[in-house]
């Protein structure tokens, strides 16, 4: 406990990121207005520390991944980031210098995002560091972009690297190192730690995710999450493994160690954006990613009927993982 | 744990809870279209067991509750329901059983205030059941009820009975029951418990808050609240505890000990509607409040300056609290 009540706590951590719906945080509730032909999209998450993050990550990395993995969500679905509200249970023997660098932090983002803080709610928890982060967000009306749009003959898409975040994550874990981790170089190493800590919503896939017809972030691990997709879109499909986007650090992670390709494509944590895109669309789905300077992969192919997903390392060579995402629960 | 992937549990539990926007509960995000002439009013609260409420309270009344103390915001700024997220942390040795009651009492909350389920998260913590609700609502443009609009000579109403919450939990929590409670009835004792169980989001005044100025919801005692109305506004006020509504079951309380007036009136836990009326449109109000069936009583008014609130017993007869509101932090 600090001698801080709440209001106060509010008017010198959070009043500075607040936007003009927020009315100045003193009020119950924020008011957002939305633009003619606009629709919101809203998406929560939570996150809980030593299931989510580390107790011990840096404040304002903490705060940074809450809001991103929200943003990665509107990111996927064509929404653009219009305000947020965060719930914050605070553990017992909290310090205002922490509560400072969480809100630097999520300053930080808010600012770069345009995504300014709305609302929420402080409170105290016997129990360990838990936040939840509300993101709205604005879509053209009808143009959100579903998980349930995959059509059979569509292209599977996926931006950036996987896995990187997974071997990470194995990185920080590991009472013994993974037996791969003595072959990377400490780059490849920063690099893992800094996708676990740090994701990178892919907002600016917005214009490229007009020629896609389904998508989601990828959050849960590619595999279980693209089998998720095809489902609630009625289809099937055929990833092809060897043509998931590795970064150079999963790759000699890979080279030293063959069986962390489960890692890599069942750990999660990537939110990278997953899409399905019509093959008459292919051709603008990439020039449109090149401009926004996010590299796009096309890993497999959507396929009639509502079979498993078939996983393959390469032509006609199936693999099956133990479980093929990462669940919270 | 169950066994139950986060997607079956949603499926089964929460999925029947879903409005049109939810998407199935099958999306990242859920969508939301504003009527024109609509805005969008958001508000979160969170509530972790053994702070906000008892980690062996019926699975249903805690959802309730959660669900209600938004609801209780949107009351107050003149917000209908539109819609909520839920953010729900599962602690060890959850079951269930738990969760079909949960789910159960939050499902006729949803449906009894037409606010259907739009998405959110669920996890797992080591630490207690906490959740998040994000609520949205729409009010007309223009037409939010805000807490920052009291002027000097505005007359100020609460809603309902004040204090009942604030005494049922001294009953809960007591390991000595309190001075008081041998004077009360069973029925009495039981009108408390209940009060601190379910609060009445007051969404039945939206008419009648139409002609108030300010307004907010009694959350963390009415002392302190109505202070923080009157200083957003900037201005000051008088507070007459003799007015102050009371059930008759408080009423035996502060019979049987006067010292449990504090309790009554900085408690908090009431999920009342404070509201600042210009003298000309009282009597608007408090007809609009009879159709509406919600008792509502005057209890002191505004004043010019930014002087501290005044509240006193009778006439000229100034009471200070150790402390003016209940503070989670």
């Amino acid at each position: 406990m600090t001698g801080l009540a709440e209001d106060d706590l509010v008017r010198r951590y959070f009043a500075p990121l607040a936007g003009p719906g927020a009315l100045g945080l003193r009020d119950d509730a924020a008011l957002v207005a939305l633009p003619a032909g606009e629709e919101l999209v809203v998406t929560k998450d939570a996150l809980v520390a030593g299931v989510h993050f580390f107790a011990g990550d840096a404040p304002g990395s903490i705060a940074r991944k809450a809001l991103r993995v929200n943003l990665s969500d509107l990111a996927a679905k064509r929404s653009r980031p219009a305000g947020f509200l965060l719930a914050l249970a605070l553990p017992a023997g909290w310090t205002t210098d922490w509560l400072a660098r969480f809100a630097e932090g999520l300053a930080a983002d808010a600012a770069h995002y345009r995504c300014p803080l709305l609302g929420g709610d402080t409170v105290a928890t016997p129990g360990p560091l838990t936040l939840s982060i509300t993101a709205l967000g604005t879509v053209a009306s009808g143009a959100m972009l579903p998980r349930t749009g995959a059509r059979a003959g569509d292209l599977v898409y996926v931006s950036g690297t996987i896995g990187d975040a997974a071997l990470g994550l194995q990185l920080r874990l590991g009472e013994t190192a993974p037996p791969w981790s003595g072959a990377l170089a400490a780059a490849d190493r920063d690099h893992l730690l800094d996708r676990y800590l740090h994701p990178q919503p892919r907002l600016a896939l917005h214009e490229a995710l007009g020629s896609a017809r389904a998508g989601m972030d990828v959050s849960d691990g590619l595999v279980g999450d693209l089998a998720k997709l095809l489902r609630v879109s009625g289809v099937s499909g055929r990833l092809d493994l060897s043509r998931v986007p590795l970064s150079p650090a999963a790759l000699a992670a890979l080279a030293a160690d063959p069986a962390c390709l489960e890692t890599i494509v069942t750990g999660g944590d990537d939110y990278e954006v997953l899409a399905a895109v019509s093959p008459d669309a292919t051709a603008a789905f990439e020039a449109a990613a090149a401009r926004a300077a996010v590299p796009v992969t096309c890993i497999g192919e959507v396929r009639a009927g509502d079979g498993p997903l078939v996983v393959e390392r390469g032509p006609g060579e199936a693999v099956a993982f133990a479980r093929t995402s990462f669940s919270h629960i």
